[in-house]
């Protein structure tokens, strides 16, 4: 069960949240050989990981009409318009994020500025298989990028040892108009849009979430250059609550992040006593009902409940945390809202849960943990373009400016930078 | 000087425009140690690489208010006049990019919606030492930072053996009213401001420009989860041309560029053979008068122009390469605008040189390099902000998309995230 921890003293705040540290030193030399093996040897090493990992050698990497046909035809009709909800809100969500151009911004006479938001080209999705099949991240990513305009959009996802992949991501790949599913797991999928292979193009930016071969393999593509979305961690929720919190929701909320993965940190902070001893007991209670008990008993071992003597405390220790997910369910909601400043996403009053935000509510789930919301957003329209700026000036305009570019540059030692100002003002 | 390429044939436009690799495998372990080393001792370590890359123990890495009055004084009025200007400049161009919520958007009834702009509490900004202080970056970082509105912004620069700052440096710092200044260089700095010492304080994200030893620590915080503006890369220009680009112009645009460093990358597309002959006539004679001479004869080297049939041909070269700047002098301009996907900052027509936009114009000059443009955006106020989302849901609204969640969380093998939504329902 939870660790239970009375009014801490302030100093150990940052203890108390510390997550555990994680450590990729044991996969990394084995992601280094899988990279650069196939930017070497391409399909073929790819292949022979699927084989060694996957225990399958796929002669075709790219999912065929036939088999997403098949798969259309395999999920269910309430599947099916769950989807087809869950994509609506979504994109309505993600639409007004989308802007073209600023104003053209005159910052001196005859000096004109604007900048251009513009689609990321080619993006790449990865898709974890296994136990769990992730199609709602599929809506989440791609959503935005369909939204975005990105041109080529391709989609990896490992099949299972009959080649066959999971026919709701299918379902869903195709419903947000995705083409190019190619059956590619773990570090290898990373590998391969990462610098492309004989048939799988490169991709300029790659998104999804995965086990720990995949996220360290992202961060080693990262160091080369490629763009990712976020670095990795492990599933968190924090909830806030004073006396206005109803037990048996809180007791759900937490449960539904243990069950993520026995890494999932969960935090609970209160200022009432009675609420917090109402939720330790739902929490086992419910905890006993579910499929998932021994990941989410796991879970909780490393998560921790406080009582607070203020609403302030609770806040202040909730923005030194930086939970991926926060919800808070407080009488006085906005004060409280307007103190946080790091979330990855928050959900407001008793019945806004996170499985919510997860499927359906219209935000996006790909959110940044291990306290990355300090300064990294979730995914968004923004995170599948990136800004031009431009400039135009005018013969008039660059004299305004003229005397500080050269005066600038001079002092900065770049006599040729001023140079290609005075050899324009002289042929005026 | 430049090598010239006449109507290279399109299979060979990638291999033209590949840019010489960079290899940073010989400061890597180096810069490991100096981060371990930092991360354990703190301030001591810093004192003894300062010492021995610098060659200045330092008791205080704090500028004091005594320095920045010694500073403004001996910075000329005539300098301080073009800060001012640049920086206005700057600040109307990045003041319209400020956004900070979105509206709330219904996505279901009873399901509200939003997305928040939320500043970093905390960012470090590093600018290099040496021949050329770079006050125009402290500018460029500043501004931006001031306006998204950070609360602690720190800058780090090294101090000379003498202990002294260049002025300009931090006459432009006060300008924009940054107010730690921390005498130190390097990967030093880096390791300071990503894990925080004894008197430096830590923060969440590190921006701007250096050395391979500086560049290589940035990238190795942000594999710890620290953000960072965007990897490193030479600096570079493209310019597009058309028989009405001026050759003299263009000679000097090229030249502002080269000057930057041995390993800068300049490249010159242009439709007219004309033209090309008399920018390579113009290179040469400008050349002869540059103070950097020798630097930018050996960029020169390493460089190409490129003669093609189309300007359509331009732009498609100019979009692989995505170069950081890019320089369009053409008749019709906004034809050729209209096809740059790739690029930092841009800069039309005859009067726009690249060095408006490195000092005054007001757009910003921390650009991605070496290609990133196609993922990365230059700095704007949104790189010291992140976006954290919103959601609020009525009983109601929670009812609205309940068999969504329930159906997809079921779907995924997630029963707690199902469990967490009928709970609410069994309630009403």
């Amino acid at each position: 069960m939870m660790k239970v921890v009375r009014y801490p003293a302030k100093n150990n705040w940052n203890e108390l949240l510390k997550r555990p540290s994680q450590d990729n030193s044991t996969v990394i030399d084995v992601v280094k050989q899988i990279l650069d093996d196939i930017k070497l040897n391409g399909n073929e090493a790819i292949r022979n990981y699927s084989q060694k990992f996957d225990g399958f050698y796929p002669e075709q990497f790219l999912v065929s009409d036939d088999e997403f046909v098949a798969a259309v035809a395999e999920v269910s009709q309430e599947l099916k318009e769950s989807i087809q909800q869950a994509a609506n809100n979504i994109r309505k969500y993600h639409q007004v994020q989308l802007k073209y151009s600023s104003a053209i911004i005159e910052t001196a006479s005859g000096v004109e500025c604007w900048q251009k938001n513009v689609p990321i080209d080619k993006v790449g999705l990865y898709i974890p298989g296994g136990t769990a099949p992730l199609f709602s991240t599929v809506l989440m990513l791609g959503i935005p990028a369909e939204i975005a305009g990105c041109k080529e959009i391709i989609l990896c996802t490992p099949s299972d040892k009959n080649d066959s992949i999971n026919p709701a991501i299918l379902y869903t790949a195709k419903h947000v108009g995705i083409k190019k599913v190619y059956k590619i797991g773990g570090a290898q999928a990373i590998a391969a849009m990462a610098y492309g292979t004989e048939t799988i193009p490169q991709v300029y930016k790659i998104f999804g979430p995965g086990n720990q071969y995949v996220t360290t393999a992202k961060q080693l593509v990262q160091g080369e250059g490629v763009a990712i979305d976020m670095p990795a961690g492990p599933s968190e929720v924090c909830v806030i609550a004073d006396d206005s919190g109803d037990a048996r929701f809180i007791a759900a909320d937490l449960l539904s992040q243990a069950e993520h993965g026995t890494d999932s940190h969960v935090v609970f902070i209160t200022t009432s006593e009675t609420l917090l001893n109402e939720v330790l007991k739902q929490l086992a209670l419910q905890l006993d009902l579910l499929p998932r008990k021994a990941i989410a008993t796991k879970a909780l071992q490393n998560s921790v409940a406080i009582l607070v003597e203020t609403i302030s405390d609770a806040t202040e220790i909730t923005n030194n945390y930086s939970p991926e997910h926060l919800i808070i369910c407080c009488n006085d909601e906005n004060a409280v809202v307007d103190k946080i400043s790091n979330a990855g996403s928050v959900f407001l009053g008793n019945y806004s849960p996170e499985s919510a935000g997860d499927y359906a509510s219209g935000t996006n789930h790909t959110l940044p943990t291990n306290g990355y919301a300090k300064a990294y957003s979730g995914v968004n329209v923004d995170s599948f373009m990136k800004k031009i700026s431009f400039q135009k000036l005018s013969s008039a305009g660059l004299q305004n400016i003229s005397r500080t570019i050269i005066t600038m540059s001079q002092a900065e030692g770049l006599q040729a930078h001023a140079e290609a100002v005075k050899i324009r003002l002289q042929k005026q």
